[in-house]
């Protein structure tokens, strides 16, 4: 048994050439279920696991249907098409005979070519000068991470609504593990529903669909290290039982190393 | 056969329970094969005519694995899960044994709940004041839509390259067909890429996977008619061959009818 959490998490047993297995791990438990980033990391870790796969990821879409219980999945995939430089994959994780999520992953090869990034990341104090933020106990996962909110942080007593949804926090593994894919993947999930923060309390609240775009290639990832990302969210509308969330995670140096949305049901 | 292109074009015949045949249509040619955005709309027109089918669309994920030729296709669908307010769809469309397209969809009932639009849509002339734009004529669907530019409208001759990536139209049918959740599932792919403001020409490019999040609910959807919405998308990074675009959909009275996002390659 490998020692960091996020490893743990990650292993997966071949059980045919178009199928993994796995399992939940209590320290990645959400407060139904297992928290939906190690879901889509492990997802995205099947795909980087699988024989024909090409590149690196470039873009992951994963559909919560429905709450995976604890214990054993069978995560099955294929590549449906595999291009010059690109790679589709389409992936189904199970448990017994129910569909509990489905995925999409597109994975490519990089080249070099003109570029520039066009996003704005948020002017905050170093993560040095901000103190570690936390989740309430109940949400397990959140202790993998070392949270430095500097907006927007988790209202865990009751607090006035805010005006705006955003919230923006450095954040690392609370372990010093190097950042990877699947890292970057979890973390795109990292923010609690925003919805907490608009209302200044808790209620039912999930996310539905996620997608992650990676602009990071491979030197880039492993030229992070262990260090804080930026991480900031917010919401654009709130309608009838729904809203969306875009968020961004960028290195330190301020590069943005991916772009993720999702859908998130809500009751009030 | 129907009058306007748009209805033409989600024409679909049923081959069994889980499989129905649609045909490409001249009227939404693009450069290689057709428009995404059609191609988007058909496949949640399927779901839609799909008998066990239930509420509104909520989110459409579709990954463009290969150029759809011109002639018949298949789009084979299935509900992998059906919740009490919600059900989860997963899409192929095929081409002989090829697959080029793969999608999934997400619907769901909609009930009352607190709300807010957070989003800030662009401070614009009203579209009665702004001149019709156009594409080039190569791009045929483009002719289905009064497009008018209020930034970053199309460089169609040799231009300088822009600072920004952001481009603002006013959009509605050429012929004043209202609006419908399909029609907004193909207006989400309305924008041309974004290297081409940046860059100034045009280059090779292409989305590979286009996220789209419905806020609006029918009866907001029916209030529309055939009224101008007002689109906005920018890009947040270029990299390697790769960018993404975020962009919004707003009805004239500001409300956020739709949130796309696409990731895109591109070569230079």
């Amino acid at each position: 048994m490998t020692a960091h959490p996020f490893d743990r998490a990650m292993q997966l047993e071949t059980v045919d050439a178009e199928t993994f297995r796995g399992v939940t791990h209590p320290e990645w438990a959400n407060m139904v279920g297992p928290f939906g980033g190690i879901t889509a990391a492990v997802l995205l870790r099947a795909v980087q696991s699988h024989p024909e796969r090409i590149g690196d990821p470039l873009a992951l879409t994963v559909n919560f249907a429905a709450p995976i219980a604890d214990g054993e999945f069978d995560i099955s995939l294929r590549a449906v098409r595999t291009n010059r430089s690109n790679q589709h994959w389409v992936l189904e994780l199970r448990q017994g005979d129910e569909v509990k999520t489905t995925a999409s992953a597109l994975f490519g090869l990089h080249r070099d070519t003109w570029a520039d990034d066009e996003s704005h990341p948020p002017s905050v104090p170093a993560p040095e000068d901000v103190a570690p933020g936390r989740f309430v106990d109940a949400i397990v996962w959140a202790k993998r991470y070392d949270m430095r909110f500097t907006d927007g942080p988790v209202p865990t007593e009751a607090v006035a609504p805010s005006a705006s949804s955003t919230t923006t926090l450095w954040v690392r593994d609370a372990e010093d593990r190097p950042l990877d894919f699947a890292a970057l993947a979890c973390l795109s999930d990292v923010f609690f529903p925003r919805v907490f923060l608009r209302s200044g309390r808790f209620l039912p609240a999930g996310t539905i669909s996620l997608t992650t775009y990676f602009h990071a290639d491979q030197a880039e990832i492993d030229a992070i290290g262990s260090d804080f990302l930026l991480a900031s969210a917010h919401a654009n509308r709130f309608s009838r039982g729904y809203f969306d969330q875009s968020a961004h995670l960028w290195s330190r140096a301020g590069a943005l190393l991916a772009s993720t949305h999702q859908l998130v049901y809500f009751k009030d």
